[in-house]
């Protein structure tokens, strides 16, 4: 597999009427995008951040997966997406090696990118997302 | 505050020579150094992905602070660091605007870094670094 970048670290909070005015009033960065990601429930607004991005997910409803990480574990970071060349082939290349997916196949994310996720099983904990 | 970039993200492991073989042959990336932070009792490996690092901690006593975040929570995302020019102005100027403060001042961090901590409470959970 072959990871050019950090795409985002994805950070769930509970709503960004709060998190966003921390974000650009005292980190001093700038949202540049929020969207809606219906099938998941989630809202999202983006942040540039040198070559990556920040993504910050607030739950559109108590049954998102969203609501429950921040119910179990609280407000903080989510995952960690890696930019890869062929999200299908990075899939199978760490299935061999091993790896638990949660996506078998690509889907549609946030930004119109093609992603999957890891299971943290396999990663350490780290919830780990592959996206082009 | 005029972040550059994400220097690196802090993920808390119990034991690198599970997880570097990780980073390396599942993820293909490169570990290029290993070192210990005395004073944190951790012991870093470090791997460039992109224009920013990850970082990931063992702890080396059971009371050192990686040791106890993994026992509270399990391996993971530890913390996100930021890269600003002028540490000590950054956490004035962030004090400010009522942020707590884990470090008053800027101390000595892995890979001779001046870093300092904001306090999670301040800001939506994530352990925040600034270092230069």
């Amino acid at each position: 597999m072959n990871i050019s970048h950090i795409e985002h670290i994805g950070i769930a909070v509970n709503d960004l009427q709060t998190a966003i005015p921390y974000y650009e009033k005292v980190l001093g960065l700038k949202c540049y995008s929020i969207e809606e990601v219906a099938d998941q429930k989630v809202k999202t607004a983006f942040f540039k951040v040198g070559g990556t991005k920040i993504e910050l997910l607030e739950p559109m409803s108590p049954d998102s997966t969203i609501a429950k990480f921040i119910e179990k574990k609280g407000e903080g970071v989510h995952h960690i997406a890696f930019a890869v060349h062929g999200v299908a082939e990075a899939l199978k290349e760490v299935e061999e090696k091993g790896v638990q997916l949660i996506d078998k196949a690509p889907r549609k994310g946030a930004e119109g990118l093609n992603i999957a996720f890891l299971h943290p099983k396999s990663t350490q904990g780290v919830l780990t997302e592959l996206c082009e």
